[in-house]
């Protein structure tokens, strides 16, 4: 199922569009769209549009009036104005990292940024630049696939870069950067009350660790760079598990915040 | 990595256990205990043992003193007293009820039950008296193994029958009962709302869709029976991120109801 179609970076307002092979394919195999099929459009910035699939090849494309499409009635969610969330995942093995960008971008992250940490077991840097280059396709390629399929208004991106752990601090600088730590910290505050202060619109960055978790100089680092440590109140999880419950988490509290009469 | 070796069922207070085949390699061969080593342990029920491996088809049980095991310094989550969440899950394609149960243990619930409902596309009254065996079977292998790995001190259990979604509310009828629908219904409390109300040792049951949600019947006839309908306040997710999403949002919303100034 689609819910929606995003447009690819390289689109700029024109009125048509001609699709990639891959694209073509799905929209007219996949998913047997005959010319003339009208369906919901994104773009990269999160803009709505209307889509006509013109002939095999070519979309018509025109802004949504008032920022609705005229496909959504069922569709759509209906949620607006999910709190800003980004992820900064500290890589994991495996397919790990898979599972994490398809349900992160599900539950509507802005951003997606990998972590090299000093407990992750894959080392981004032995990586060739064409390796890196495949492996951010694929993600991409996810991402893309769970957008058009959970109708996620918000067009998250991917950082092309991993980055060091030293650098996320001042990647976090404009808003509030937690970190997801097992042991308790010093002066930790609960997931709830560093949220409670938090204006609709601030930026939140989540730094989730590696199967390892994060090593006593790497909270230090963090916590001197202005972030500050969580612990969350359930069970050790599994990297995997932990992302996707750490957003569930924080998106859950920041939407009730008003509904919670405590 | 395991925290903690669940003991069978069949235990019941022995200060000896014969290892089954499948337990011995596993604690012999993959992990590579000698004779001699010192383990935790935890029952059915939840109670905490102190482990010693004698031989290799041996355990020796003593139960921990003051309910903390000698091993479980770091290994074992600090968390204690969970909320007490039920997970009643109706039937997904594929492999995708392994990961629920998987994550679902993870975080903790005190039971999963999956549920028969209209949109589900597999049909559990297709399935033959051994095919459901072997299906249990396999279900609480991976509870076991999750609860061994990430140390929860809540042991899950498997309701062996796959309910009717008309048998739902009479299941949840000594808690508060929750199904995360789509669609707003009429007279809808928030998550928030409904968790405000209840009590610490309260049971909270949370039922989650299959693919295609609840029909209007379905809905209606939960309602009737005295559950709660939830519109996640997010975008539409896949069912096997929708329950991980539930349970954390629950989980989050009822252990920060304390911090939460508002």
């Amino acid at each position: 199922m689609m819910r929606q179609y995003l447009l690819p970076k390289t689109y700029s307002g024109e009125g048509t569009l001609t699709l990639s092979e891959r694209d073509s394919r799905y929209l007219t195999k996949v998913l047997r769209y005959a010319p003339g099929t009208c369906f919901n459009g994104i773009d990269q910035s999160g803009k709505v549009y209307d889509l006509v699939l013109i002939d095999k090849q070519t979309l018509g494309i025109s802004p949504a009036e008032n920022g609705k499409a005229k496909q959504a009635s069922d569709t759509l969610p209906s949620v607006k104005g999910l709190p800003r969330l980004h992820l900064l995942q500290c890589l994991c093995k495996g397919k790990k990292d898979d599972s994490i960008i398809r349900q992160a971008t599900e539950i509507g992250v802005l951003s997606i940024t990998f972590v090299q940490s000093r407990f992750c077991v894959s080392d981004a840097s032995n990586k060739t630049i064409k390796a890196m280059k495949a492996r951010n396709e694929r993600y991409e390629a996810i991402i893309k696939e769970a957008i058009q399929q959970s109708g996620s208004a918000i067009p998250t991106s991917l950082t092309p870069e991993v980055l060091g752990i030293e650098e996320v601090p001042e990647f976090c600088k404009n808003g509030l950067g937690i970190f997801f730590h097992q042991d308790p910290l010093e002066n930790q505050q609960s997931l709830g009350e560093l949220l409670a202060g938090q204006t609709p619109n601030a930026d939140i960055y989540l730094l989730v660790g590696s199967e390892g978790g994060f090593s006593a100089e790497e909270c230090a680092l963090l916590k001197q760079g202005g972030m500050f440590p969580v612990l969350l109140k359930t069970n050790i999880l599994r990297a995997e598990t932990a992302a996707v419950y750490a957003l569930a988490a924080c998106q859950s509290l920041l939407q009730e915040k008003p509904h919670l009469p405590l």
